[in-house]
């Protein structure tokens, strides 16, 4: 039901200006930019032409019955006055000005304006107050940014449903630097109409997300939620970053986007019963939305962990059997045979023990044969393997490998990587194979755990039919 | 008394070689390029000259009574040969060469034999099993790592004592990301000599190193280590990532550099009564040193926080205010004043209440005036402001206002700042001027615990005189 919004034939920009430094022309030139391939219809009394596009000077003058999706780049005040008109002529609206609920009585009342207008034809609103929808796929993009200073990313498999604009965005920058990708990113903003809800639904059905994300302060009704996301969690992954968790949070939250908290315990417990997997911050958020959508979830608590740095290896068997900081579960016990197959056709001068140090004389091909020993062992239930690309007998050819393993090996994978400049670009080699790949120790330790997590959600789910 | 060793005026390569792909070459080779300005003398039988260097057909050529460092690159059984030419020329020894004490009884046998002759003729030896040390001041690098693929520090305020090279070499490379410096780096290997409780109390009377950062498996004197951080963490900060604090990391840990860890429970206890802070992973570890060398103690537990974007502000408050996960402090109560004073004259639009989200119309102005607000109010212990470049008003003079208030400004301060390149463009910045900058949420909230720890710290050492 969201398709003709997140992949319309049609855009308005309602207050599309001549002028480059307006909202009004840069959404006009992110959809130029971004190669949007359907109609686009600037509309600005004064009529002309902007970036190539008919300029119309009216909606009603666009020749079309309804146009998928109307940007409303006006201010409150104006928006109000040209909803009606707008309403008539689209199947969905986003006003993005700001000037509404958050302000109090006086934008509360603009708000029931533009939903009775909406109502009355039929148009469903994203937003106001919001920075609006993001999809790469398709070109549309309402968000405004300064692009030198932002990273966008491009398409890719997570859904982004998120309350706060600025954390998305903020988001989305952050993990651009990696080349993760998104399928679709939606900002609630004031949430007069489409809420979480709904969008979780269509995402849960939607074959390009294999992941779902939210950033929510307050849910609209967490009954809904929950039935909701119990049906689609079983189908694919929800991760949820419940903002205000704390009183003194939930009392900023409500500051914020006019968020009321319930206690964190009873959400905890919600999230549980559903099927949901907590993140509390923004890196845990698209952390974990990776692992969960490139990778299998991990059906026991035995890992085994690759590494060319033994000092690696310690500290990631810690952060492995501890519970504080640490995931609490536990070093696979190696059978005889894989320890064999290591020692003696692989590498000979490695530690044979879990985790399994292959030192720094270690080449693309041992990691091959020590994937190949690993996967055979009955008491590993999933690999850790840290792709350290600093050591002299180590190629850029050590990332298909893995790829290789990720793909077609029998168990779940998940894989570190420590380094700057050129690791990150391994990273973003793995990144486009759909490996789960994560900088960072203990990141790559917690990716570990969700995956083991998502395991014992759909056996849970399965059980309670 | 380690000045011989980390500003050398001459060093030895014995085993130097004219065969660019050998360690002995490179050596050289990273001495030239790191514009190492003392002597250098390459030892190789076959003589001639090395990258414009004379090559002494033996040690006992080079004409000088003593040379301040000696790195050995040949093998384990050939440095043993000749160590006592070595030990007789020089005041420090570093033989690279692993195939000692790791392997068992034989290399033991030859740990001994160095030993033996080093402290026959007053040489003191780092390693071996090491990949050494690097000093980015003097340009002293005996690390070997392929440079395309590794990025190595410049000059900074941490000191690094490791027993493992590689995770300490990760390490560095990673941080190289946001152009962290360091002091000095020195891989103890397998120790048979030098240890890190000489090295603390060196780094701990060095100006260079304003703190000090040590991955540990195991330590070579406990009590004795105690007694010197006791002292050292009066003056400077100590972390440590104590590795094997589980008992299958400890298990890793003894095959790794044959530590034998005790109770964690009894480490984190003693680290208490010492005035040593913990850190986990390798990105704590530097994090905690950054909030250490280049930001104040925080004397209290009420903390600002300032922000563009309201999610921030709201994840940020439940970290800081909750215990799991959170660090348990407060946000503070901002006085009538600061907030009469940010929103009057600063941002009329902004949420004045703490989190102060002064909204995506925010400007450079707008930061330094609600910073210098929250210098003045006594409800304030310290400050955490998010520097977010991305949106239209905030111009790369953020940067300066922010250096501005962590030099001059009574409160002690920690930035966030979220992005991809264009951010880390200005953390490097934020690096280059000593400010606390971290590119997460959670990473700049754990840096404040870690000020507020060090506060606790100074008091206890002070009250235990």
């Amino acid at each position: 039901m969201f398709n003709a919004m997140l992949n319309p034939e049609s855009v308005a920009v309602v207050g599309a200006s001549h002028n480059p430094k307006k909202i009004g022309y840069v959404v006009v030139e992110n959809l130029k930019n971004n190669n949007f391939q359907g109609k686009v219809y600037p509309i600005n009394p004064k009529g002309g032409e902007i970036l190539g596009f008919r300029v119309y000077p009216s909606i009603e003058d666009v020749p079309e019955e309804k146009i998928d999706l109307s940007v409303i780049t006006l201010p409150a005040e104006v928006t109000v006055k040209i909803i009606g008109d707008v309403a008539k002529k689209s199947k969905f609206i986003i006003p993005i000005a700001g000037g509404f609920g958050e302000l109090g009585e006086e934008g509360k009342k603009r708000e029931e304006k533009l939903l009775e207008e909406a109502k009355k034809y039929g148009a469903r609103i994203v937003g106001p107050n919001t920075v609006g929808i993001y999809v790469p796929r398709t070109g549309v993009n309402t968000a405004l940014v300064v692009p030198e200073r932002s990273g966008f990313p491009g398409d890719g498999d997570i859904a982004f449903i998120t309350q706060s604009g600025a954390l998305g965005l903020l988001t989305m920058d952050s993990v651009s630097l990696y080349d993760v990708g998104f399928s679709a990113f939606v900002n609630l903003g004031n949430r007069i109409d489409v809420n979480e809800n709904e969008l979780l639904e269509f995402f849960g059905s939607d074959e390009k997300s294999k992941v779902i994300i939210m950033y929510i302060e307050s849910f609209r009704d967490g009954r809904e939620f929950m039935k909701i996301a119990k049906r689609v969690s079983k189908k694919k992954p929800i991760v949820v970053l419940k903002a205000g968790r704390t009183s003194r949070g939930g009392r900023a939250a409500s500051l914020h986007t006019g968020a009321l908290g319930g206690s964190d315990a009873v959400a905890d417990g919600a999230f549980k019963q559903c099927g949901v997997i907590r993140a509390y911050d923004e890196v845990e958020l698209v952390d974990y939305a990776r692992a969960l959508a490139y990778g299998k979830p991990i059906k026991g608590d035995r890992i085994a962990v690759v590494t060319t740095a033994g000092g690696v290896g310690v500290v990631t068997t810690d952060y492995i059997e501890s519970e504080t900081p640490g995931i609490g579960m536990k070093m696979a016990e190696l059978s005889d045979e894989t320890k064999r197959e290591i020692r003696e056709e692989v590498v000979p001068f490695a530690s044979v023990e879990n985790p399994v140090d292959m030192t720094a004389q270690a080449s693309d091909e041992h990691y091959d044969g020590v994937l190949e020993a690993l996967n055979d062992d009955p008491n590993v239930n999933a690999i850790l393997v840290y792709a350290l690309f600093q050591t002299p007998l180590i190629s850029e050819k050590l990332v298909d490998i893995i790829t290789k393993w990720h793909r077609n090996g029998k168990k779940p994978m998940v894989v570190g990587s420590i380094g700057s400049d050129f690791a990150l670009k391994m990273m973003r080699k793995f990144e486009k194979n759909r490996v789960p790949i994560y900088p960072t120790i203990e990141r790559a330790v917690k990716a570990l755990r969700v995956l083991r997590e998502r395991a014992k959600i759909l056996d849970y789910l399965e059980g309670s039919e």
